[in-house]
């Protein structure tokens, strides 16, 4: 099989920014640390959570980089380096694999709908010249692109493109690629509500930004798929499920930072237009950790 | 909790017509008789793949009749009786119960899209007039309205609406039902490509024309989610997802009973303006029921 | 060019039911007789608003025979005689021929999605055992199928398809059928908010039940396309918007019912599940009317 | 009114690259002139046409000022300044003010979908700190977020926000618009193939790539409209009409420069990913240049 080095849960950091919309390093580094602390198998920096498209250059370089020095080799590391151009995608996959990312994730930005072949010669074009895997990711709702699960496969005809994340929420779109290419292809969950059903139809892992907020459930989800245990799987997926919704229909940068702040770890400003949520937001949030917090971890 | 009389896979035969467009109830009793003897763990004519909104009301009621006669009782029976009026959807109703159905099931089928308020007395007129249970039936695609999960739960309120059969596709309806009313909550999944996902999500039953076909794959996946196996569930749904594509995409009454003229059963004509499965259509048929016979039957 | 018997304003009567949810012909006439006098160029009985699939095959009957007795040949008829069987439309289609109208309207009625053949089969078995035109109508919003421009391009070529009614809403599908078909090409829309882009885009007429509350405004937006006044058009549709958009938003047969009971007129019961606007839509209808009643009709 | 220095038809150059993917601003400036010399009332430059997205700052910066140079005062412009972030849409709004842009027309792009609030933060941040008009540009099919016609509304209570460019292609949001906010309301239509439909509808002006292929045709539909003679201006539509489609199937940055290849001007080259169109499109595009040169130039 091909160069997979992902599996279970990979963990998305925000990006944090100070008072002046720069980016607050030392924040970032804090919140790497705890993730990797969970237990989580795996950190995805400057993916959507980490709004990856709002930064310039160098602030992208400056979280790949911090990335790099925090997790220090502890997990494997997935760094998001798409860009609207294949220059600057190719330079920031390129930048990534010498700062020592584990593989790098491209989805196929779009302001202009792309052809199928334009998608293909994207990637081949980054595949070509860099050495560690990539993860091809489809996301319709922020890259503006839809990959269908056939160009999905024919991505997966690249060498060192080696992993589907599929967030556009279609389980069916998951049936398509494991029934197509067989028990051994590298699908990767990226909708956070899809969790279960994901696992139930083989993801190897679930690339998620709900660990920030929710670890020990996330984790214990995936432990329960492995011991082959549908029911007690099942059981931990309800008791997720409000927060998987919330952050996904408030937006993952906003309702995670929220969350950090609530949970006294701090999130971090923002980049405009992005903005805060709003008080009520932030309440219903609070609400929905509180009754998890009561429910699993006092029980 | 309610009067739930169903659990696990419920068949759904098609109604065979003659050269001339009229029912052929010798070969509807024969067809019944087959699915019993399969195993299956209830019986519902007059569904979507019974073509009952095509039927006149003489012929809906012979084959309810026809159904209890060849049934007698092994499996619990549910009976499509919707309508696009109350006066007509009531009249049915009355009717299978007193021909000794088990449950109906009502769609509000729509023209003019209802509102919530009208979906509600709705069944609300025809729930207050019988004593049997009322199975409440989600099919946008061809019922032609959408009731939302939230209304789901209002109609769950009416004594004796104690089932919901979703069949919208979209598994988080049921996640939906499921977190709100709780672990007894009695969802049924009427999508095919969704029976995993479905009962993964806890889903006390599927209903599914697919038994008429291979109902050996679709129990034997009941049974491995009653084992808590779900390696096991997995890979038995993978051999049958081809067929269930396949049924779905072509239309479960032109797909149904050209697999049932393959098998040598006989599916029975159409009424016009349906029409049977092109020649490529049907070899594509036979192509995947070949492959499941070679992979499951004989090995 | 073919047999294209309208132009213009085509109005539609509502079906009026008794309190017992029989419907009501001496209101009905009533209504008729009133829609012929504001000078509208046809009456097109058993449309949608006139809830023609709600009724049984007596009550379309009658309905039927109560327009031809009531308009008399002052205006052509174009009577509703879908059905979901093609048995079923074309016994009605011989009823409305019989009957004296001057041609009918088939919307092909889905629950199972139909295929192109078998829509054009549907058309062609009917066409050929009557000899009064037939208007073929697209509304996926209420029939739950949608034909393809292409697909009524198709239809037109059967002799006496000659006329297409459009209700998608989309004018995009006017041109396909301008361009494709010429400027001879009998396409009338059937979308009221697109009522000034359809006729922009050359439509030969507008099917509409808007001529039940406000005849005057719907007749002269025609007669100013007539006389080629744009400028003159596009003031008078400003006037009726409101309108427009009120009883496409909740239902025609409920808004237009609502409306000419504001108007002293008396728009007669309905038949269930479909139910009476409630207290705060009326208002805001009653509020449209009188906004108009000012600005019009007394100016 | 407020200052709206816009009507008629505004033209979009592309931005032609040369064989490195660097912009080719003699081929640019030869572009321009040739669209000037046409007759257009406005030039457009770094629109979805000009792929303004994928150019970096600095070449933003050279097409800005490349454009002024060959315009020098004959049309008014309007320089396209969106961005992801706050900070950089301000930066090139008001380089374009210093520039000598006349205005500036913005797009909400959207990676994560805004909120109307973080929307109306995001124009109101660089209305109050430029002075020239804004044009707020909604095209929910490039630019990721789709605006109501109500958060439209709430846009132009922004001072120097004064012109609004509908390009969702749905227009009932220019009747919207319209019946609100009354006849002086400055709405432009970006979607090519509702050109008639819109300016029936009051649009003010219309967004267009198209003149760079058919200059003519273009202006004299907006010469009909002006003239009051809606049967002059519709034969001219659908002379169009068949390019109008083609151009925004195929992508405006793609056809575009075929087209200007096709003519002889030269289009330039592409920036990755994006790609020409094939050998068949090519082809196509052709045929329905040679058929309107044959129709309206020749005759």
């Amino acid at each position: 099989m091909n160069n997979v080095p992902f599996k279970g849960v990979i963990a998305y950091p925000v990006t944090p920014f100070d008072s002046n919309e720069n980016i607050d390093i030392p924040l970032f580094k804090k919140q790497v640390e705890r993730l990797v602390k969970t237990g989580v198998h795996g950190i995805a920096p400057l993916g959507s959570t980490g709004v990856m498209p709002y930064l310039n250059d160098t602030e992208k370089e400056a979280i790949t980089e911090a990335t790099m020095q925090q997790v220090a080799g502890r997990v494997p590391t997935l760094v998001g380096v798409s860009n609207l151009t294949t220059e600057r995608t190719l330079y920031h996959a390129k930048f990534a694999e010498k700062s020592g990312a584990t593989a790098v994730m491209i989805i196929p930005m779009s302001y202009w709908k792309l052809t199928d072949d334009e998608i293909v010669k994207h990637y081949d074009e980054v595949a070509s010249k860099i050495s560690i895997p990539i993860m091809a990711y489809n996301n319709p709702a922020t890259g503006g692109v839809d990959m269908s699960p056939a160009l999905l496969k024919r991505l997966l005809e690249i060498p060192n493109v080696t992993m589907i994340k599929e967030s556009s929420g279609d389980i069916q779109r998951m049936h398509y690629l494991r029934n197509e290419l067989g028990d051994e292809v590298a699908f990767f969950n990226g909708s956070n509500p899809l969790a279960l059903a994901a696992f139930s139809a083989g993801a190897r892992g679930w690339c998620t930004a709900a660990p920030n907020l929710i670890p020990e459930l996330n984790i214990s989800l995936y432990d329960a798929i492995q011991e082959n245990d549908l029911v007690k799987a099942r059981a931990i997926f309800y008791k997720q499920i409000d927060l998987l919704k919330f952050i996904v229909a408030k937006g993952l940068p906003r309702s995670i930072k929220a969350g950090l702040d609530l949970l006294g770890v701090g999130g971090g400003r923002f980049k405009s237009p992005i903005q805060p949520l709003n008080g009520n937001e932030i309440a219903e949030l609070d609400g929905i950790l509180s009754a998890i917090e009561n429910e699993v971890y006092q029980s």
